[in-house]
């Protein structure tokens, strides 16, 4: 890019575009010195102008139909901050990329629907396309995937990818308390939304997870083949049990590519106390990359707010400033793989089985039964009585066993009228 | 860069160079696939042309004269990877980027030493001159700190940036053994050389952080002032103290911008055992960043080795190769900051100290005198007699105090006659 100042508009003013205007206005001469170009914030849209945001933004600024910005001869780089995988978001950013303008964008749901499409045009268009406030919001994932980890062939990526379920968890853990009162208290702080329903049932995971499989295995993205659980049924006596059986509960992402086939995967998992996994709390993220040659590779940070969120969003604007054109997913689009994604039912895991069952006679020899029926053994069985009631809990380890045997087990104990509430299945991760 | 192919000389083929050869030669089609340039390597150098690499090097590509990879027309990149600060291949680098060629190298002493001067003449041949495999092996820390977290004023980087260090602290904590044990062991696993001297005495880490340091406050390279020591003083008896009292101890390279002065320390510390920092063994490296507005990013991975260090030199080829013109360190040479470094000696400190003393009369009251006229105050004191030995060993926590008194101690408490052998102090770092 050989020019001295680069034109930005900024769509969208939440609590995200508002810090990023801030940001863009305090550090302009920061950002010069490091890129040699100046960047101007020219433009910005948002739904509700009248909104306090504490900024003061000239009124010439403001465009009258946000979508000028994909087609105003003085726009650089359009950033959209409005969200959502279609609507206007998906209108501004074809529109964008079509009008070869670079988008930066920090919207998971968008890459994740429409990512290899928009690639096609950004790479025809010679614009970038850039999304590392996407994934994993400070911590800079996609970008060392891009370049710093480039040599590598990876075979597995996993983590923990959303703050707000991981929170949760934790709150659930150290505090002692039920779902309901650790969901609250999250929102207390501004770390659930009003509506979280994507962080809780496993959603944003999900999005982030297809775009880190494309970026590491080179494949377009997939978003049918992937198993999806959130932790909206985690009750606080699975954590207490995992805690005595030596494990945590995590919400965590795995992709994994092997025999030429990919498994995308986001559920639950029980994984050992001392592992590096089970000790990341709160807020944080952590993405864990195993590829060949550098081996086993960490990032963790901040996953979401707008301060590690705008971290992100510059990295991707002073990219474009730099005049760093690449692919938005490595390779070119014709170039990715169209790979095999194998589902979750052949695999095999070691998994833990919580039962609430009706204390009589013959049950225990009838759910034993069922599980050598299906060729799953125990490694581990805890029958706990409940005090004064005619009901009892009960903890199986299972041995490694395929998926499908494990879930048809949890449908066969359903139908049995000692089974007191759908049996509770959390598999178990060596991770 | 608008070429098809980019054309490497590799100096230097130790078991680095020639892996990389290796790698180059074997990947090459996924690299141009990522970046639409192939990297051919046309010439190689290496003292012993004879030397058993495993790999079959054409004659064409052996150079009669290393210095010629600078100065050849058709070379594109040099790799300098023969080491050292000075001689061979400070001659090599110097003529390279003078002669407008790109420079990749993992040397951190040749960095750490005339990175500067390098750095000057890189911008101003607009060539790029890399060094990502120079700090931590596979972690990509360099280009994390340029590109990923470009937005960031950073305050403050530390952590374990040797792996060979760590691993002999982990090995004398785990196995319960003497240093000179964990030594053997170390060079016996191929995790330390035959003269490891640098790995063990903190000078290493000592390069590493200098080049972090100017990285992360924009200001030159500052190789004079910074504290240093090395773990050839810790006994295994401190890491069961450490133990003990909650702590583990570990070789830690720290660097703080403060009241607009720069940090620069390298020593073991005693650091809380469930801290992040502490739970990092064997040859892993870790480095933690703490800046705004990304808050507190984590990045780790392996050190060290032919197969990570790969990693980080393809990332930096493949930089060059995507025609990523930057700053060595991150903001033109002109512009960096010429900024006060203050010495360790009026930090404040906690710190463990060990005292092995004759067992008489009023010896105790002889040391606590000796601290309270420094102004250092006790937290905890433990004396342990030895059985059937006319001594004890006392160890001490004191309060925060001046690192000037804590080692003004040390000086007069080593003049004393009760005192049987020169004091350990140990730092203590709540990170």
């Amino acid at each position: 890019m050989n020019k001295k100042n680069i034109n930005i508009a900024i769509i969208g003013l939440g609590t995200i575009g508002s810090y990023l205007y801030k940001y863009l206005l305090k550090k302009r001469n920061l950002l010069r010195k490091k890129t040699s170009i100046a960047p101007n914030v020219i433009f910005v849209s948002a739904k509700n102008k009248q909104k306090k945001r504490g900024i003061n933004i000239p009124k010439s600024k403001w465009l009258g139909n946000y979508l000028d910005a994909a087609s105003h001869p003085k726009v650089d780089i359009v950033v959209e901050l409005i969200g959502g995988s279609d609507g206007a978001a998906k209108k501004l950013v074809f529109a964008a990329l079509k009008n070869k303008k670079h988008v930066v964008t920090a919207n998971k749901a968008l890459i994740a629907k429409h990512g290899d499409k928009l690639s096609k045009i950004a790479e025809n268009n010679k614009v970038n396309l850039e999304f590392e406030a996407a994934v994993c919001g400070g911590v800079p994932i996609v970008r060392s995937l891009k370049e710093g980890l480039i040599a590598n062939s990876i075979q597995k990526i996993y983590g923990i990818f959303n703050g707000t379920s991981n929170f949760i968890l934790s709150s659930m853990d150290k505090q002692n308390i039920e779902y309901k009162s650790a969901l609250q208290k999250a929102k207390q702080l501004g770390y659930a939304e009003s509506n979280p329903i994507s962080d809780i049932n496993g959603q944003d995971v999900a999005s982030k997870l297809e775009i880190l499989t494309s970026l590491c295995f080179n494949s377009y993205i997939n978003n049918k083949d992937i198993h999806l659980e959130g932790i909206n049924n985690i009750d606080h006596i699975d954590i207490s049990n995992a805690n005595l059986l030596g494990y945590k509960i995590k919400l965590i992402g795995i992709s994994e590519f092997k025999d030429n086939k990919i498994t995308q995967r986001v559920h639950p998992c029980l994984i050992k106390k001392d592992s590096y996994i089970a000790k990341i709390d709160g807020v944080l993220n952590a993405v864990i990359i195993e590829g060949k040659p550098a081996g086993q590779t960490v990032i963790q940070g901040e996953g979401a707010g707008p301060e590690p969120t705008t971290s992100a969003l510059i990295s991707d604007i002073s990219s474009i400033m730099r005049g760093n054109i690449k692919f938005p997913f490595v390779i070119p689009y014709k170039k990715r793989r169209s790979l095999r994604f194998e589902k979750i039912n052949s695999k095999n895991f070691s998994s833990y089985l919580r039962l609430e069952v009706v204390d009589k006679h013959g049950v225990l020899s009838n759910i034993t039964k069922i599980l050598a029926k299906n060729s799953v053994s125990i490694k581990r069985l805890i029958q706990s009585p409940y005090n004064s009631k005619k009901y009892s809990s009960i903890t199986i380890i299972t041995h490694e066993s395929k998926d499908d045997k494990l879930t048809k087990i949890v449908t066969q104990l359903s139908k049995k009228n000692f089974i007191l509430k759908k049996p509770k299945l959390i598999r178990i991760e060596n991770i």
